[in-house]
C-alpha cells in the first residue's frame, strides 16, 4: 500500500500516512488539534481545511459547506477528504482545538484563610472539613481517602514470629481505629524485603474499601510527609487537574486542558454516538487519560513531586464522562430509558485504567445520580453545601447541558435539560470557546459597539458570556425585539441581509483577526433563546415540581463554565436566570474540582457523596410533560410571562 | 555466538543452545525432567548423564560422584558439564524425573454413598457439608465459595431506570440473603451488552470477600447448569488437580503430576535457597502454575468442559509451596524465627497469577498456621474432622516434612519436623518414589527375599513403603540390629562390604532394569532410623506437651504420599507410629486435595479453616529442647524406651 506525506500549516508538522487515510485522521496522527462537532460524520463543517498543495478532492457531501470562493481556494472537509497524494494543509484559526494552557477562570485556590472572595463563598463553613487544620495525626484525622501511617514494628523473634503481614496489621491496629485490613497481591510480593531492607520502620498507605483498610503499600522509612492526592474535573469540553498535600489539605497546583475526547465529537451525544456506532469507546478512554497523564505530570514536576507519591485520585464528571473514564460503554444512557452501566463506581487502582502516578494509588470516582445528572453535579453539592443545611438554595451548572439542582440537607431534587452548545460557542457562526481573541463583553450604545476579548487580542470569534451581552444590548437597544428578531426597518450600517439571513456586524474586517467580520445572526440569537430558554423552562419546571416560588430559594450558585465573566443583570434580564435578588446568587466557579478535592481529603464527604446521590430525586424532563409548555414558554426575551420578572426592563 | 545441538536420548529429545550453556539448562529447554536435589549447585549429584557422543568435560567439583569406570564411560553431573559441541547424552533411569501420570494412591473420589471404604474413613460423617447433596437453590444452598445465580430481569422503563447494576443487585438481594455486594472493573464493562444482548437473562457469578458478595462476572442466560471448580493439593513432590462439579458437588476427575519445581532443588529447602540466591522466585512460581495449568486443560478435556466455565480454584499446599504459588517471597520462612509474608492469603483472581481457567474466577488459598504447617495440613484436618468432635485425636502427614497435629474441637497443637526426603526415596542408593518399577514390598524369610514393584515392571529402586518394609525385615531376620547396623558376622549371600560400607542385595543384577544389583547400605538404614525417629520424637514432644499419653488418642489419622500401601504393622514396629490398637489408625490418602475441595464446596467449611489455622497452636520443635532428647531416644527400633511399644516383639 502506498504512502504520502501530509504536512499541516501553520504548526509545521508533517505525518506520512496510507493512502486513503482521511486528513482528520492523518490530522489526529500529527497531533494536530482539529475541532470536530459530529464525530467525523461530516455533518458538522467544524474541521475546515485548505489544501495548500497537491490534490484532494472533497467528498461531494461536503461541499454544502463552503462558498464557490472556498472550494476554488481549496476548502475541504478533514473528515470526508482522503489523502492520496503528498499534500500542503493549512488549518484555519477557527478549525484548531487551541492547545495552550485554557483559561481556569472559576478555578479558585480557596485562600489559606478558607475564604475565597473572588468566588464569594466560604468553602470550609458548608463542610465538615475544613481543608487547611488537618492534624498530621492519622488517629485523629478525618480520615481523607488514603492514610499514610508511619510503623515502628518489633523484630520477629521465635516467641513471636507471626507472618509479616500480620505485624504490619497488629501496629495498624494500635494506630488506627479500623481493625480489619486486606492487602493487595501485589503489595504482599515485596513486603518482606521492604520490612527487612528498612529495619521494621515502614510506612503504610492505607485506603478504606468497603469498610476494611485496605493496605496498598508499604514503603521503607517514614513517607509520611510526603503524602499527595490530585482531585479531577473531567468535564465535556475542559479537564482539570488539581495537585493536593494531603497532610495539610493545599492545593499545590492546577492545570487545565481541553478535552482530547473533541476530536471525537464536540459534545456527549455526539462521542457517544462515535463510542458505539462506528468509532471505539477506548479511543475516548484513552483521550482523557491522556488529559489527565499529561497534567498531571505538569503538575508534579512545577511541584518537585515523583509521580509514584501520588497515592490517591478523586474525579468528578458528567455520567457519560465517568463512563468514558472508567472504559464503560455509555450506549445506553443516549437512548430512552436512557440507562447508565453504573451511578456508583467500583474503588479501583490506577494502574487498571493507565493512570500514571503510584500503580496502587487508588480511583474513586464520584457517583452519579442519573444519566444526565453526575458526579460533577454531586460535587458541586458538595462544594456549595446545598445539603449542609436547612434553608433551601439552588445549585446551577450551565454547560451544554444545564444541570439544576434544589433542595437542602433533608431533601433535593434535580435535572438536566439539553441547553446545546450555545453558550460555549458551539452552532454559532462566530461562536467560539473562552479562549484567546474572544469577544467576551459586549457594549451598544449609540450605534456604537464595545468590545473586550480574552487576553486583548484581535477577534476570533464571540464566547458564551460575549454572546448573553449581546443579546442583551441587541434587545436593550430595540435592535431586536422580544422574540429574537431584528427590526429590519432600522437604518443601521451593522445590519445586513445575506444568504444566511439578517446579522449584525460586531467588528468590521479591519478590527479581526482573520480579516473577516464577526456577525451574530438571526439564526444564532434563535439558538441562543433556546438554550436560555431550556435552561430556565429547567429551573422553572423543577420548582413547580416542588411547589417553591423563585423567592423562597436563599440561594443560587452558579457553576460551570461561565464563572465571574458572566453579567448576572443581563443573564436574568433575557430571561437565562430568575429574577432573584442579584445578591442571593453566588459564582462558585470549578465546584467539580473542588468538591472531588474535599473527598479527597475526607472519607466522611466521600461517604457523604454517595448518600448524595441516592439521596437526590432526578426527574426526567424529557417523560414530564409541563417542561415542554415551560420551554415555549420561555422563548422570548425575557418571557412570555412578564411577571415572572417584574424587576427587567427591557 | 555459536550453538550445538543437544540429543537426550532414551528419549530422542534435540534441542539447540548456546555455547556454555549447562546439560542441565538444556536438559529443561528439551523438556527433559532430571532429578537436581540441590538446585544445579553441584552438590547432590543427582542429575548424572551419560555422554554418548561429543566432547564435554565435567568439571572438576563433579568428579567425586563418579567411580573411575563411571568417568570412563563419559558420566558427568549435568548441572556441571557446559554444552561446548554437538552431543548425544543418555538420561539414566535413576536421573529421570518420570512425568507419566503419578500414583495417585490414596487421592480418592469418595463414592456416591458418601463412604469410601477403601481409605476407612467416612468423608461426609465429619464434616459440615454432604458433598452430595448440595441442593439446586442457591439461596438454599451450603453456599459454595463461587454460586451461579441465573436472574430473569425486568427491562429498564422510564419510570425504573436504575442503572445496570443496580438492576443486577436489586435481583440479586431478592434471591441471596446477601444484601451488599461490589464489581470488578472488567465485568462491569461487558454488564450493558451482555443484558442487552441476552434479553435481561443471565447469570450472576458470585464469591464472597470481606462479607460482600463479590460480581464475579455476568454471563447471558442460564448457565447455572453449567458450574466447575478445582480443588489443587500442592505438594513439594507432586501436584494433584480435581475437576469438581460444584452443583452436584461431583468429582469429575482428578490429574496428578510432579511438582516441576524439583529441577530447581528437590525439597523445600533447597527451593528457598534457589528462589532467595543465584536462582529467581518466578521460576519457582511459574513451574507450579505450569503443573496447575496443564492438568487441569487435560481434566476440562476429559470432562467436556471450556476452561472458561472452572470459576473458583482452592490450593492447599504447605506454606512455602503456597509462598511460590502467590509469587511470595520465602527467604525468611528458611532462617531462624522462621517468618512467612502471610499465613491467611488474599483472594484474588486466577488471571493474577496466570492461572488458565475464567480470567475472573477466584483463586483461594488455604490458610498456613506457621512457616512449617501449611494449608495442605489445614485442610487434613478439615478431612478428617478432627477440629468437630470432642474425642482427641491425631493426624499425621508424613512426606519430606512430617507434620502432626493433635487436638479436638476446642483445642489443636501441631508441630512440624524435618523427616528428609528417605521416605519420599531421596538421600538412598536406590531409593525412588513411588513410580513405575519401585519395589514397594518385601518379605524376607529363609534367606529369600520376596518383592512387588509397583506396574510388576522390573525393579529400578525402592520407595518409602518398600524401604519400612525392608527395615522391618531385616530387623525380625536379626540381619540388623536395634541400631540398624548389618551383623557381619552371618553368613549370607546377599550381604557384602564394599567401598560404600556393609550392604545388602534385594535383587540381583539379572532381576533388574538397570542390570546392576539394588541394595540397602548401611548408610540408607541409618538415614531411615533418622527419619522414623524425627517423625516420632516429634509425636512424642507434642503429647508430653499436652501431657497425655499415646492410649488417650481415640484416632491417628496418616495423610500423605506413604497410602494405604504403608503396613500400618510394620510401620509401628520399626517405631515410625505410636504402638496403640491398629483400629485406630486411618488412611485417609490425599486429604490436602479433601480438605480443598470441601473448602471450594461450603464457604462455611473454607471459614472455618481460618479459624483452624488461628486456633492451632504451633510448637515450634527447634526451640523446644525435650525434642533433641526425645529424637535420640527414638534412633533404635523400635525405640531405646521399649515401654513406648509393649506390642512389637522384634
Amino acid at each position: 500500500m502506498s504512502t504520502y506525506k501530509v504536512t499541516f500549516l501553520p504548526d509545521n508538522k508533517t505525518v506520512t500516512v496510507e493512502a486513503g487515510t482521511t486528513l482528520l485522521k492523518a490530522a489526529e496522527n500529527a497531533d494536530v488539534y482539529i475541532n470536530s462537532l459530529c464525530g467525523g460524520e461530516g455533518l458538522c463543517g467544524e474541521c475546515r481545511l485548505q489544501i495548500i498543495s497537491g490534490n484532494a478532492k472533497a467528498d461531494k457531501i461536503a461541499i454544502g459547506f463552503f462558498s464557490s470562493n472556498e472550494i476554488k481556494d481549496g476548502f475541504v472537509l478533514a473528515c470526508q477528504t482522503k489523502v492520496n497524494d503528498n499534500l500542503e494543509v493549512m488549518v484555519p484559526a477557527r478549525s484548531r482545538i487551541e492547545m495552550e494552557k485554557i483559561i481556569t477562570e472559576g478555578v479558585q485556590v480557596p485562600a489559606p484563610s478558607g475564604t475565597s472572595p473572588e468566588i464569594g463563598i466560604n468553602y470550609s463553613e458548608p463542610t465538615h472539613v475544613n481543608l487547611h487544620k488537618l492534624p498530621r495525626d492519622p488517629a485523629l484525622v478525618d480520615h481523607p481517602l488514603v492514610m499514610k501511617v508511619f510503623l515502628e514494628l518489633t523484630e520477629p523473634t521465635l516467641t513471636d514470629n507471626i507472618s509479616d503481614i500480620d505485624r504490619v496489621i497488629r501496629e495498624l491496629r494500635r494506630k488506627l481505629t479500623q481493625q480489619d485490613y486486606e492487602i493487595t497481591l501485589d503489595c504482599l510480593r515485596h513486603l518482606a524485603d521492604t520490612l527487612r531492607n528498612n529495619n521494621w520502620q515502614v510506612t503504610a498507605i492505607v485506603a478504606k474499601h468497603n469498610g476494611l483498610g485496605r493496605v496498598l503499600e508499604i514503603e521503607g522509612g517514614d513517607t509520611t510527609d510526603r503524602h499527595y492526592g490530585i482531585a479531577v474535573d473531567v468535564g465535556t469540553t475542559t479537564v482539570v487537574v488539581q495537585l493536593v498535600d494531603i497532610t495539610t489539605g493545599k492545593v499545590l497546583g492546577v492545570e487545565g486542558n481541553h478535552n482530547l475526547q473533541a476530536r471525537y465529537g464536540e459534545d456527549v451525544i455526539s462521542r457517544m454516538v462515535f463510542a458505539c456506532g462506528r468509532g471505539s469507546l477506548d479511543a475516548l478512554h484513552q483521550a482523557v487519560i491522556t488529559n489527565i497523564n499529561s497534567l498531571t505530570k505538569v503538575l508534579a514536576k512545577e511541584a518537585g513531586i515523583e509521580l509514584h507519591e501520588i497515592n490517591c485520585m478523586v474525579v468528578a464528571g458528567n455520567t457519560v464522562m465517568s463512563h468514558f473514564l472508567l472504559g464503560l460503554p455509555p450506549c445506553s444512557i443516549r437512548l430512552e430509558p436512557y440507562v447508565p452501566t453504573a451511578m456508583v463506581y467500583p474503588q479501583i487502582l490506577a494502574a487498571e485504567i493507565g493512570i500514571q502516578i503510584s500503580p496502587d494509588a487508588i480511583v474513586e470516582v464520584l457517583p452519579s445520580v442519573s444519566s444526565y445528572v453526575g458526579g460533577d453535579i454531586v460535587a458541586g453539592v458538595l462544594a456549595c453545601g446545598l445539603a449542609d443545611r436547612p434553608e433551601i438554595s439552588c445549585l446551577i451548572d450551565v454547560g451544554t447541558n444545564g444541570e439544576i439542582v434544589v433542595g437542602n440537607h433533608e431533601w433535593m431534587v434535580c435535572c438536566s435539560a439539553s441547553a446545546g452548545p450555545a453558550f460555549e460557542g458551539g452552532g454559532m457562526k462566530w461562536g467560539m470557546r473562552a479562549t484567546k481573541g474572544a469577544i467576551e463583553k459586549v457594549v451598544i450604545a449609540d450605534g456604537k459597539v464595545e468590545y473586550n476579548t480574552i487576553a486583548n487580542a484581535k477577534p476570533r470569534g464571540i464566547c458564551g458570556s460575549g454572546l448573553i451581552d449581546i443579546i442583551y444590548e441587541l434587545r436593550r437597544n430595540a435592535i431586536i425585539g422580544p422574540d429574537g428578531r431584528f427590526d429590519l426597518s432600522l437604518k443601521e450600517r451593522r445590519l445586513f441581509t445575506d444568504a444566511e439571513g439578517p446579522q449584525y456586524i460586531l467588528a468590521f474586517p479591519e478590527e479581526t483577526e482573520t480579516g473577516q467580520a464577526i456577525t451574530i445572526t438571526e439564526t444564532d440569537i434563535a439558538n441562543l433563546i433556546k438554550s436560555k430558554g431550556a435552561v430556565f423552562a429547567a429551573i422553572k419546571s423543577l420548582m413547580d415540581y416542588i411547589g417553591l416560588k423563585f423567592e423562597q430559594l436563599q440561594a443560587i450558585y452558579l457553576a460551570g463554565g461561565f464563572g465571574s465573566s458572566l453579567r448576572i443583570e443581563k443573564a436574568i434580564a433575557i430571561g437565562l436566570l430568575p429574577d432573584v435578588d442579584k445578591s442571593r446568587i453566588h459564582f462558585i466557579g470549578n465546584s467539580s474540582v473542588i468538591g472531588a478535592r474535599m473527598s479527597l481529603l475526607s472519607t466522611a464527604v466521600f461517604q457523604k457523596s454517595i448518600g448524595i446521590s441516592r439521596k437526590m430525586t432526578n426527574i426526567e424532563l424529557s417523560a414530564y410533560p409541563p417542561f415542554m409548555n415551560e420551554f415555549i414558554a420561555a422563548l422570548f426575551l425575557p418571557h412570555t410571562d412578564k411577571k415572572l420578572f417584574p424587576n427587567v426592563k427591557l
